[in-house]
């Protein structure tokens, strides 16, 4: 069933290795041009692989985990796998299915092309199963509800598979279903308009783009019956990080009465985190929000406060949807038993 | 006490009349250029006026009110000022204080350049006393909270006075009480960004920057204390419609019990509409939201809901602060008495 469904999909490849182990290369979409250009970069060394994972050519946890053992390829070619995955692994310090990934290099007994691009594609495998898993379970929430909304990029893009948040979307279009996406542009890096509203209607699924101001507003006026959206990570007791203004939709589907749901493979619960509380939220640089690209949107001598995310209290989240199903309150021992 | 405290303040004033009656120039500031450049536009003729009225070089309901009877000094000053009245009336279809401002022009007994002149004026003043009255209002309201936030731009560049919303952060500042303000960029055309961050720190006042979805998470992170907001029209229940975005935050302060007010001229209020349900939403171009200046920031094909105000339900508003007044529920019958 999932390969049959896959193949209905418009999916927007992050990366595709083009050609042989011994002789390919590492074809990597740069993300940071899209939606106005569709650039690839074509990584033949291992620093250029880890040049794109570093400047956000390629971005989305597990996406980042796929490209870097793709980028082990270009080192086993060379001889030089240990090399590369010291490189690759330098590349964002804080990306849990990078070190994943490249550990799962490091543990083969052999390290020749073949075998490195082998377990590549096993990796790049098991991140799509996860994302149509993902997509079964959210897809019997949606049941005779069409009208949808989400936030940030959950997509092709982030993953290689169809997604987290957005994996029932795209099964719903797949099996024919009525489906409305309402997506959140996202400040303030936008991926919502730049990447998510792209890559949707690429798919051939109704997307339509607000301002995340207009959320409140769009969930009463256009009757929102269902929102999702994915997590970074998530604590013990369910507690949700996510893209900043995860939060604040959360709270305006909570006084609709509008289920909020979490999608994310079980890979981002974090039982060593008992709640949000203890969950440090990244602040960014003031630029991200002064400035679009080169165009000033604000005084440039601003005080600005940029946090990168915020946390979703477990009680406003109606379930969270996993690769290995669907759960709901009490998260504490919900989180724990699907775990096991 | 109202002219004193006045003087402590940095006000950027939107337009300013050069001269005498008779050879004078309106000065607008070109809000359009802000915060980037400070240009001003030198109107001689009512046309330049109505241009500047029409492409939002000044924009603000009560501004735009004052400035369309500066520029029926032009008129007058060629002995046509009905002729300016009907071209200036022109300029901004739907502006309630447009209409005022310049009936009360048409109805002076004299039209030559010194008595006109002399009532725009008034309506200049009396705008400000409003901004005052409201500031004074309101800032009883701060007693010792400091940490405030706000939406959209509701300060001096669209009254010509301190402001509605923004009017009790200006009179605190001038007190010399500690007041931070929180100011959310109000996407799509982001003036909160350009105009109300921009005008504040002018003034010193201590202001930050924040995205619009990041409200919730600075609501609960910095501890905000008290939330204001303006209001383009309140519905005879208290029901009011403001720049989107106001009712997601009005929504994230009700959930942290945060109070959260509006701040509007008792001109605002409008008791032929019985509730926010009648009250129709204009939408506005794609564009505002595909694009910021001449930079795209989502594919150009995309569709796109862009509701330039939501509609906050009366249950979620604290008090609403009037030059008349600061007036509590039941709304229906203290907007009914303050306004006898």
């Amino acid at each position: 069933m999932p390969t049959s469904l896959e193949s209905k999909l418009i999916l927007s490849a992050p990366f595709k290795w083009m050609g042989d182990a011994k002789t390919g290369f590492l074809k990597i979409l740069d993300q940071r041009e899209l939606p106005q250009k569709e650039t690839h970069l074509e990584c033949r060394a291992v620093k250029e692989a880890a040049f794109a994972i570093k400047t956000l050519a390629v971005r989305g946890a597990p996406a980042i985990g796929v490209a870097a053992a793709f980028g082990c390829v270009l080192g086993a070619q060379r001889g030089k796998t240990k090399e590369a995955i010291e490189e690759l692994k330098a590349s964002r310090p804080t990306a849990v299915n990078l070190f994943w990934a490249l550990n799962r290099i490091r543990k083969l007994s052999n390290h020749d092309p073949e075998t490195v691009l082998q377990e590549a594609r096993k990796i790049e495998q098991y991140e799509k199963d996860n994302c149509l898993a993902i997509g079964r379970h959210g897809l019997a929430l949606l049941k005779n509800k069409s009208r949808a909304m989400t936030i940030c990029n959950t997509g092709a893009l982030c993953t290689g598979g169809i997604g987290t948040a957005v994996a029932p979307f795209f099964l719903a279009h797949a099996e024919g279903r009525p489906i409305q996406v309402y997506a959140l542009e996202t400040r303030p890096l936008l991926q919502g308009a730049r990447l998510t509203a792209w890559e949707l209607s690429r798919a051939g699924i109704d997307v339509t783009l607000i301002c995340d101001g207009a959320a409140a507003h769009t969930i009463r006026e256009k009757k929102i019956e269902i929102v999702i959206a994915g997590a970074d990570r998530i604590a013990a007791n369910g507690d949700s990080a996510n893209k900043v203004g995860t939060y604040a939709l959360a709270l305006a589907a909570h006084y609709h009465k509008v289920p909020f749901y979490i999608a994310a493979p079980s890979s981002s619960f974090d039982l060593a985190t008992p709640s949000g509380d203890q969950i440090t939220i990244e602040e960014r640089s003031k630029e991200e929000v002064t400035r679009w690209k080169n165009t000033p949107a604000a005084p440039d001598n601003i005080s600005v406060f940029n946090p990168a995310f915020d946390v979703t209290p477990n009680n406003l989240i109606a379930g969270i949807i996993t690769e290995k199903g669907l759960i709901h309150p009490p998260y504490k021992e919900t989180i724990a038993k699907i775990l096991k």
